[in-house]
């Protein structure tokens, strides 16, 4: 019954794949990242994975890209782990600022200048920078080994697209510099960066990317591994925060017309946390992760065709944390 | 075992206001509106209401106060009813902002000046503005009519109140004024501002508000009336906007934190709506509307002993949307 | 030989009238004021008045217009009289800003919300609140004897702009409404306003805007009635504002490549007060007062062929501050 | 004639340098610079220089004090030798802000990220960036060329200044690597940085500023070299910029109750430019160039002696452009 059922949804995925598809075409692949910009703006990709282990997927599924943003949630999670979560928000806000992701005008207009929250480049590049560590490396080799614990397998940094975003990060040393005049950096600017940057260029495909977003969705608990990986509180708040601030300044309307945890990246990634109170009535009654991919990315960052699969498949399924 | 379980909770319930209470002397009575300057900074009461007509309340539970802000998601909910989703959604956004309930900022900082929510001061301007009618009388009717729906009473404006908010209405007034030259106001700034002044006034108890709560939290639907009073759609979205914008410029750390759909209001009232899926474990598994009076407010708004006995409530109780 | 020397240049100064006139077209009648979107936008007019009597003038200089914000030069200069410079200075500032004359944001971003100088619309309008005076009627007749001093005729408001800009003033009331909010309003929102709105709609030729100019020029000192009719000091501190803050956010630009003390109008109205010792090698050598008519303005708010014809009459001339 | 008349008022002008030093209780000298904030704070000194090789000078003459802000409108001028205006004004307007002089807000707010004028940090790294030469060395080379050219001596750069904000200079960093990102950087962030914070220390004395005043003030001519150094229209545009944001924040205040062109550094320098027609009731009926310095600056940055001193020898001595 649950095999055929599951077959019949699998189907639907599919053609709802190729439905939104086209719609790729209303948006266009990062260009201010050179290795993103050669990217085939038409791919889309989509993995719902449950925790009997239970994965649908559908469309360029094969397909390799970077998490950018989608690292946010990940460190932030980690820093809190290595720091305790009184530490982190000593230096790093967790209050949505309808701001570009890469705006630094709080910085200067809100006293003392504390990172609104880890969402934006300019929290993420704090909490990067207080990920313990006596070395970059060591620091992605932590993150590494984490995102290893959630995926099941060894992830690695995408070298090129790495070079090529340390290239031209010139927004990012501004944020940095500023956080770090105003003491709100934990290490030094290149450093912070490197982490930073390295974090944002790891390669993911879909199922990867279902993965991580269910360990969140089950409260840090790994169903396979039956561990859990990070303690609960944390886990919810990293979904607050998903919630909030986790679509650029299109949070909001995401959680107002989705309403599920997400985090996008630049690369056209998607994660989605789905708690099982969330999907009761859906085909992963016990929650889910989602990973989606559709490069062509909107004017605010985020996945055209990927940002109308979910909201199709959240409607079908009934999924809503509200 | 229901209603033992139930005195035993209920005990608990009164044991925590009382053991909050004293958290007020932290905050203070909002003062720029005389009217609540007078009330007795001491006083703290919660209702929690089940869809069974269950109800737990404790602490200063006959004490009338005004919605103030609170009244915000009542108008909102109202406006997509009378004028429908898109019509709203042209005039207002639904997005997270960090700044201040009345800040006018981002009128002029952003084009075209569309208010960026209807939780802060300027998009529920705009919201009271678009509510039918032909005079603000007949507006406000028409709230207290939604209103008597969702608490089975029928409520009044706070004469006072609304007189001393009217005299004192300069910020709002600036407000109306910006929103009415970027077109972003549906009917005459006096009338406008006299609808929101006089739904601010609206008189309630805890006990109504949790009222208003539950029908939200329960997707729109009374179950006392077993009448669904607004689409579902909306009352989804109502929650999405209390959790990313309902608490004011504390909304990300109370989803962090608490993790609840919420508003608060200056005069001290917080309105939640616990959805059944987010209280699953609690003595209210069928979902609860909670109304909570503590008209000591901190410096963004939000009532300190209030916040810290929601707070103490949904932890105990593992009551969480993600 | 002064005479024949005069004719020459007079000659030059209609010459030049002719060929900047086309320059109009590049720019057009403010169009959010109704009576001055009819306006010719074709019509460019300059007078020079020296402080013997001597002037010269050339186009359209019959033609009559509203004074706009030229006004705001006079109600600071009278408020300084009125109230004395330390009250005035508590009030408002004298500080450049870069930002459009209409902006709102430095009312909330700087604290403790003191408009930034006189010669924006919210400097201007706690400007004309302190004037003393029981009435709006009185304050605009204490305005319009000031200026009957200067330009030797009684003036009158055009009671059709003034209606048409009172009709559409909502982002002045919005600003009117924030001073009132924050304490920086003398009077009622509605009296300041009416008067602000009544002094911007006095009517004026070049010759009597050249005649004002020619005071503010020679520190206050009437060269005619040979009376002082007021200090030194604040025709300097008027002449710096010109200087600073004068053309809107051009006034930088004005200062660098032309070097005049001056004020415009969205009327397209130009005063300009050319001290002695600016002028010693001009065909006015104990300095001018100049005023100058062209309704069609930039996006700025400055007249387009009236900014030109002045840059090359102080080029010419050899007309500079600096 | 002439040298007892200068007597007595190089009397007087002792005379104020002691009236006027205890003035600086009321400041401190820049913290945030290690090597300035072991200056001694109640030092203060004036030089005062005419075209004829006339000087007055009082108080701490020989003490050696770095430019900081004050060489910001040395370098405009070489940048606009050097490059053309239209080059230079391509890439920095001429604006004054109302900002701090670091502010970073402006560079995102307005499109298309121009920096305001030369005379803030931002606009100042640019024109720095702009100097032409293969590397750092060579454009503070022609710096110091320039420098040496207008007070008759080769300065040097103070290395352990130079190296104490080179090590502290992350806001300057942030704004310069913002500039970067926006296209408004002529070279590397480092060699612009290099060259920004070695021109801020280069070493003079108020005699030295005082000729460079001079010179300024003179339109560009060399009085005793008799040589044009650069042309008039650039000299004309640099007074216009040191009246609109010569002094900080306060420039407005500084224009309006002193009104000569001058430019501070937070080093308590202060530069004036007066010309001979600003000047003629002065014991410098030729014009002069004045060179304060005052280590104890107010909170804006400008030496609180130094301004007072000035501000009473401008209205003794009846100095005003206006």
């Amino acid at each position: 019954m649950v095999t055929e059922h599951t077959n019949s949804q699998q189907h639907l995925v599919s053609g709802w794949v190729e439905e939104f598809r086209p719609f790729s075409k209303n948006g266009q692949c990062a260009n201010y990242i050179p290795a993103l910009a050669e990217k085939n703006p038409l791919q889309l990709a989509i993995s719902i994975v449950g925790p009997s282990n239970n994965e649908m997927k559908a469309g360029d599924t094969t397909e390799l890209f970077t998490l950018q943003s989608v690292s946010k949630v990940v460190t932030f999670i980690l820093a809190c782990m290595d720091r305790g979560l009184p530490y982190v928000l000593e230096r790093v806000d967790v209050e949505p600022t309808g701001d570009t992701f890469n705006s630094i005008i709080r910085l200067e207009s809100h006293r003392p200048g504390k990172p609104f929250n880890p969402m934006i480049n300019a929290g993420a590049i704090t909490v990067s920078s207080m990920l313990s560590g006596i070395s970059p490396q060591e620091k992605i080799e932590k993150i590494l080994y984490f995102l290893e614990q959630m995926v099941g397998k060894k992830l690695k940094v995408n070298e090129e697209v790495f070079q090529s975003e340390w290239q031209t990060a010139n927004r990012n040393r501004s944020l940095a510099y500023y956080l770090m005049d105003s003491g709100f950096l934990d290490c030094p600017v290149e450093e912070a960066l490197e982490v930073y940057l390295k974090q944002c260029a790891i390669e993911v495909n879909v199922s990867d990317l279902a993965m991580i977003g269910l360990v969140i969705a089950n409260d840090g608990y790994h169903p396979q591994l039956k561990t859990q990986l990070f303690p609960k509180q944390v886990a919810k708040l990293a979904k607050a925060l998903m919630v909030t601030c986790g679509m650029y300044n299109a949070s909001g309307k995401f959680s107002a017309f989705i309403g599920l945890p997400a985090k996008s990246g630049v690369s056209g990634a998607i994660l989605a946390a789905v708690p099982s109170h969330a999907s009761l009535n859906s085909p992963f009654p016990d929650g889910c992760g989602i990973g989606i991919y559709g490069p062509a990315i909107d004017s605010i960052g985020n996945s055209v065709a990927g940002v109308k699969l979910l909201k199709h498949l959240a409607t079908e399924w009934d999924m809503n944390i509200f």
